[in-house]
């Protein structure tokens, strides 16, 4: 239960000081022109007056149990604070001091002390080393953020970086006034309280209508998805990831200790849970104020109404590169605006009242195009031309969203003589404006994405039949034998026990006993080297294909044999894999591979050589369920194929998508694989299902 | 010569009027109030007096000839007043009177008409519908723009819309100090002056820096490129054209006709021009303002000086993003930052100068980075903390660029309180400011883009010995039977005669004959249906691969004949196109389709289905040479595939090289061809060539 850090009724200050050039100065001078309600302790062992307030040399001498205790003290001491808050009942404390885990070992060491010495006394604990926290509303700011407080709204932000989040408060005090915020937290080194407590109180907060984070890297993911996929359908919320590229990394293990996720577990981890990510700070923004101030947008199709033809066809370029409709008007919505508007005027959309057009003209268009069942949404683009009413049509705007429940963004381009119509929409009508159109346009696209994601339902997680007795069984066999890696005909059992059809194929450990097997399964037949050492067979001509008689598969296996013993030295060969052939199908790869941050991280592409060439393939972190496997095959740049392209007929999908929601749940069942991968599998025509062809699978090292 | 419109020293205005609602009132006054120094004189059929000018009845009573005349009446008398100009002897006008070819066919008629009457009298016009154009240096502004002039810079600004430009003038009058304009001109219809004059007069104007352009289409494709290729060399020229989704909608038959579309072209001719594409407006001005106020970019190699760690990082992802690099820093540098800075901070680049950094900790990091060997430019980002000094910082960043030849951009992030910092570094220093790090990376990017541009050097077209004579002849025959598209026997022999290896192929029109030629080519053969009335062959059955005897090309003939008379009911049948197999290949498609704006745009790719499932292909405007053939190869993301992947060897490039520029000389010695595509073409290993497998031609329609 967060409140005590946001609706404190009291408020203690270790190491408020009467020196304002340090930060326990600045605190309680943020605190105290918060116009904070409650009672503040300012705590100095000098016991000296600051700012008109008494402070206290020791936590144990207050008058009574603060809701909060902030911390700004050198890092040495900051254990024995957190000792004496809880001794003295303290149940929420902001550690602002810095010195911990960004430091190095010595620094974690503390660090990890103060969080135990927390825990003990079940202490809620945000920081160290952040910048404090603030609620707009309440109000309570133990921030050391110069400039107050932010404009009040319904954003809540948390950052991980407290110097992002002053820049970002910053924002909504100069020409940003429809930037506001309900809270504010810098999360710091988020020794306790993370980035997933945060949703959830949010999630419940009336105050707040969208949740913005700035992230470098996140505490527990699978944790974080459910809590994500919980909120998000409450209330957006859009996250900025960084730390996305190599360097990107590097900086941010100098910057944090924290350690970043890899780029395709982010992207499935946010989409499966609902979470919009934005890639840089201005989408952030541009996207929370369309939230935080307008009405969801319920379909795709928006409405432009502009004074100039330029802007209207950038913003029609933006829309339809966001694949969202330009709204088809009805005919009663055209009529009334041909009788109104002059001639050159169009009537269509986007609705072009002309550059001698004044208030009342946008008054008229706005009403009628607001009013159309086929318009979702509006763009209203304004050029301060030279018969522009600027502040008169601010208000028609304003007044208009007053009326409708449908989102409407402002887009009043220019900057000088638009301010004023800015400041109007944005003080009485909470009305955003986008300097560009192609900005309002990407806000749209955002809000039809979150449309989207509130509504696709992950669909219940499907259980097979299957035999995991066996999969333990052969596992615990690898162990025993000290490897990792299983070959061939391991992998096999394990993927026939969660139902994958294979080729037939038997263990020759000598060429006889593969002339045997052959001929038993019909010619021609497949022989492939069956090494423990010898992963890509391929390489050391480890397979030949279409052995037609008992000469040609002796001949295969000596040779095989001969080879792999010659490039793997010392290589421990079981004999060759004796297999059926098969018809050739259209080959896929399926793979898993393990996230440091989110665990099984499921791979679906276009197998054969173009998987490494084109990297085709697209992501899910596991357990996923029907709807998250058939929206995988359609998100591969070459879909298309598994429709049947040139008089080819379509793919197996229903197979495809069992064969995903299979792996999802090996990996789920058993955490002890490391990786796998089926490549290739061919998938047949619609109804003749799928095979795998090759598979790997590689255990977790033991620790 | 255009100097008339920007550097005159006596203007008319005919159309000037007293009453302050009309424009002829506006134009006079927005000259009168630009300080513009030489002689104004309103012609005005009242001949009253006008903000203290005298007016004159008409042109012919001018006391001189005037260098300029501005046009503010109703479109009915424009033709008159043109006229009137013509005989006075004035050779450059701006027509801002609206009602011309905007309005329909009428209109049209009335522009052409003024039009031939400007010609006939050998003057420049600029617009009809226009709003007018303005030279901020000289200074004079002959338009009806509100708010006066723009701040005085380097930018030059052509927009196709006028409202645009009032509302880009307006952002530089803002909170936007740092944009300035050296001129603005509002194209309107184009009728005369075109986005091609003013890049060539502007390439050659002292005060201009970098030239933008808001274009909706551009008038002579090939033209552009020439002029465009020649000012890119001198100064930047960055262009926003919109309306790139309507366009392109035409009938195509062919695969590279499906592939192409008017946005392919514009990209490609602005590539091959070294024109740099912006897709929206704030990128526009973001890249124009980098390369305005500061020098070039030599490298790609960037720096980053933070306060703030999270900012950093986001720098960092954003110029990783764009394929830039993070400066390494020498290890004098390091050194010499670490000595000063504390022991928190990070010397390594992205350079962290912490929290508490006030402005001689930035002047000395600036000073060593900006001194670093490997650094070619640098991002420096500021947010407002505690003891931020934020206005000494901002004079620390504009000394620094006075004192190096190296781009530095601004960031300071925020906004109220970091305003006057923005403004220093943009009066004084004229040091742009970014409020986000990902925008001033991207601007880096631009730079990067641009050096490139510059020293790409097109390399001079090849001219392949080829038979002309041949093609025409074939042509001729088709045009001769009315006919467009060609059998493949013709095209085999127009690529034959331009240097393309077939396999071997004769038409047989019956089955014995088919049989006979098969017997001399030796099995296996491949046959193929020939009618002029069937481009996909393989949908209608119509290509049998691999037929080993007699027999089955006797079975296929016929077959074939069968199936493409009752799948194309009433097609003129040749026969069948016999073929000798040949080794496969790695496939890709070569091809061209006729651009309304630039002409031959050819396209390669990879070949077989993936060029329609993939569309992984990429475009040049013939006629191209060498480098940008080579270049091509590169840019698709199948181009790992030419290298070989998976031990397969390298294909052999330069084979492929030429046969692009031999097509680029085939479509551009015959401007006939409307549509042509070779696909497959078959790569085979370094050393053996490529191979056309399938050439199709279809003939532009006669007019």
């Amino acid at each position: 239960m967060l409140d005590a850090f946001f609706r404190p009724n009291s408020v203690a200050i270790i190491g408020a000081s009467r020196n304002p050039s340090k930060l326990g100065y600045a605190v309680l001078a943020n605190l105290v022109e918060s116009k904070f309600t409650g009672r503040i302790y300012p705590v100095n062992p000098a016991g000296e007056e600051i700012l008109g307030y008494v402070s206290f040399p020791q936590v144990a001498d207050l008058p009574e149990i603060p809701d909060l205790a902030v911390i700004v003290i050198p890092y040495q001491h900051v254990p024995e604070a957190v000792q004496a808050c809880g001794e003295k009942g303290i149940k929420a404390v902001v550690v602002i001091s810095a010195g911990f885990r960004e430091t190095g070992r010595a620094g974690l060491e503390l660090e990890l002390k103060v969080l135990q010495i927390a825990k003990q006394f079940g202490m809620r604990l945000i920081g160290p080393n952040c910048l404090g926290v603030m609620d707009i509303h309440h109000p309570v700011n133990v921030t050391f953020a110069a400039g107050g407080m932010p404009m009040k709204g319904s954003i809540a932000f948390m950052s991980q970086s407290g110097a992002l989040g002053t820049a970002v408060l910053d924002m909504s005090m100069g020409n940003n006034k429809h930037i506001g915020f309900s809270a504010f937290v810098s999360l710091g080194n988020k020794g306790d309280v993370s980035e997933i407590d945060l949703m959830r109180y949010w999630a419940d907060d009336p105050n707040t209508k969208v949740i913005l984070a700035y992230s470098e890297g996140l505490p527990s993911g699978q944790e974080f998805m459910k809590v994500a996929r919980e909120v998000s359908r409450k209330k957006p919320v859009i996250m900025l990831k960084s730390g996305v590229t190599q360097s990107g990394q590097k900086a941010v293990s100098s910057h944090t200790g924290s350690l970043a996720g890899a780029e395709q577990a982010y992207n499935a981890a946010f989409y499966q849970s609902g979470v919009l990510r934005v890639n840089n700070l201005q989408t952030l923004f541009d996207h929370a104020v369309a939230f935080a101030y307008q009405p969801l947008l319920k379909g795709n199709r928006i409405a432009i109404v502009t004074n100039a033809g330029g802007p209207g066809i950038l913003a029609t370029d933006a829309l339809e590169k966001a694949n969202l409709q330009l709204a088809r008007l009805e005919n009663a919505t055209i009529k009334a605006l041909e009788e109104f508007l002059p001639d050159a005027a169009s009537a269509a959309n986007p609705v072009d009242v002309l550059g001698d057009a004044r208030a009342d003209r946008y008054e008229f268009a706005l009403k009628h195009v607001a009013a159309d069942p086929n318009v979702d949404g509006m763009i209203v683009i304004l050029t301060p031309q030279a018969m522009t009413e600027i502040d008169a049509t601010a208000h028609a705007i304003g007044k208009l969203t007053a009326e409708i429940d449908k989102p409407v963004l402002g887009c009043l381009m220019g900057d000088h003589r638009v301010q004023t119509g800015i400041e109007i929409m944005a003080k009485f009508y909470t009305v955003p404006n986008y300097a560009f159109p192609e900005r309002a346009a990407h806000a749209f696209a955002a809000m039809r994405d979150y449309n989207e994601a509130r509504k696709r339902d992950t669909g219940e997680i499907r259980k097979f039949e299957v035999d995991q007795d066996r999969v333990r069984a052969i596992f615990e066999k690898v162990r025993a034998e000290n490897r990792v890696s299983m070959i061939e005909a391991e992998s096999r059992e394990v993927f026939a026990a969660y139902g994958f059809r294979m080729p037939r194929s038997e263990l020759a450990s000598t060429p006889d006993e593969a002339v045997r097997l052959a001929d038993e399964m019909g010619y021609p037949v497949v022989l492939k080297i069956a090494s423990p050492d010898i992963l890509h067979k391929t390489e050391v001509g480890g397979v030949k294909v279409n052995l037609h008689n008992a000469t040609e598969v002796r001949d295969a296996f000596e040779l095989m044999v001969y080879r792999a013993t010659r490039y793997v030295p010392g290589a421990n060969i079981w004999g060759c894999l004796v297999q059926e052939m098969v018809p050739p199908g259209l080959e896929v790869l399926l793979g898993m591979s393990r996230d440091p941050q989110f665990g099984a991280l499921v791979t679906f592409g276009l197998g054969g050589i173009y998987v490494e060439v084109l990297k085709d393939v697209t992501f899910r972190i596991a357990p996923f369920g029907e709807t998250d496997a058939s929206t995988m095959l359609r998100e591969i740049r070459a879909a298309h194929l598994l429709d049947g392209v040139r008089g080819q007929k379509p793919a197996d999908k229903d197979a495809l998508t069992d064969a995903l929601q299979r792996i999802s749940q090996l990996v789920t069942d058993f955490p002890e694989i490391a990786e796998l991968d089926i490549n290739p599998l061919f998938v047949y025509e619609k109804g003749r299902g799928v095979l795998a062809l090759d598979a790997r699978i590689i255990l977790q090292a033991r620790q």
